[in-house]
């Protein structure tokens, strides 16, 4: 038997930062086909193509061209996810610090308002791709694909505060993160409206696992 | 474009404790069809099967029934992966706290022994399943998959050992593993050739991932 083999691709972003003082708090965003019902990105798999050539094609198809982090997810393939055609889904996550302007017939949407279920099987492909980001956010620095090169660190405490989709206390965040040694100061510091704050960025460009556990 | 998907197993377990006194190193194994060159356990996923239930189909080919853990690891699709004929590979990981006896012409061997290269991709996907277990060490009770249900804590680090191809400080192992809060003692005791061992188990019988991170 032959299938198709579509790639998706579920490409995550936080909300722009508010306007100082409004003091709404940020949300994690997904790109949505602007139709009814709505839809990942995600296309056919091309007969010369490595799963994350179509990976990258597909985001480019939406006007991601310089995601900062992409991984595979995992594979869906329930006989009846997609009626009349037998598909196997490859999900790619991709992560960008900052919503780019989509193609024509692309949007951003909250990734966690599903008021509209998406078509076929996406909302489940949404959830194993935020899962996969909120776990590890406690075992590496894949915050790293939603934050700017350099960073404060209450900029990073709303990346974990926007994917958790909870409040953190900020004492006991910095304790932590600082306990993890992924992290650097940059020398510079960023200053507007409010006090001075460091910059910080990561030690490593590319998705570095912890290594707490009982190893040596 | 359609294309043939493979649901491909990697089935990983230790070798036999030693004999007592010889002192040899478990090793971590895998399961091999017995011919030149090896590959890995798959099958073509069938037209009314899921992934996962293809995966548990091949797995009862080669005579496991029961795995202790398994999970999807990742999609392969390299145009060329399988010359003449383009497929995708969606490889599971399959844990079993000791080898069982396998169907005929299966065989298990070392699973970082490549004097003869396996079929295909299945080198590179062997490496990726490989890879999981490693890293979810670090971050999880996976090690549970390949371990009987109560067990001593020179056994849990026997495991780390083989599937870390190094050798850890007794001292410092057990005060990490301590640390994590994943384990309790049953209350029993194993009694052999050397001083009685204190009998643990997992808290949970099922995949846990730490939340060591800079969460709450």
């Amino acid at each position: 038997m032959t299938v198709r083999v579509h790639v998706d691709v579920v490409v995550l972003s936080l909300s722009p930062a508010s306007d100082e003082g409004s003091g709404d708090a940020r949300v994690v965003q997904t790109l949505l086909r602007d139709v009814d019902p709505p839809r990942l990105p995600g296309d056919v798999l091309g007969e010369a193509e490595d799963l994350d050539e179509a990976a990258r094609r597909v985001m480019g198809e939406v006007g991601l061209h310089e995601p900062r982090h992409v991984e595979q997810v995992a594979s869906f393939g329930a006989p009846d996810r997609m009626p009349g055609r037998r598909t196997v889904s490859v999900t790619h996550l991709a992560l960008v610090p900052r919503p780019f302007v989509p193609s024509d017939g692309w949007c951003w949407r909250p990734a966690t308002d599903r008021a509209t279920p998406l078509a076929w099987d996406h909302d489940r492909i949404l959830d194993a791709a935020l899962d996969r980001v909120r776990s590890k956010l406690s075992y590496s620095n894949i915050a790293y694909g939603l934050l700017p090169e350099e960073f404060t660190m209450s900029e990073l405490q709303e990346v974990y505060e926007a994917v958790l989709g909870m409040t953190l206390d900020k004492r006991n965040f910095r304790k932590k993160v600082r306990g993890l040694g992924l992290l650097e100061e940059t020398g510079g510091m960023r200053r507007g409206s409010h006090r001075p704050a460091a910059l910080h960025r990561f030690a490593s460009p590319e998705l570095v696992l912890l290594d707490e556990g009982p190893l040596v």
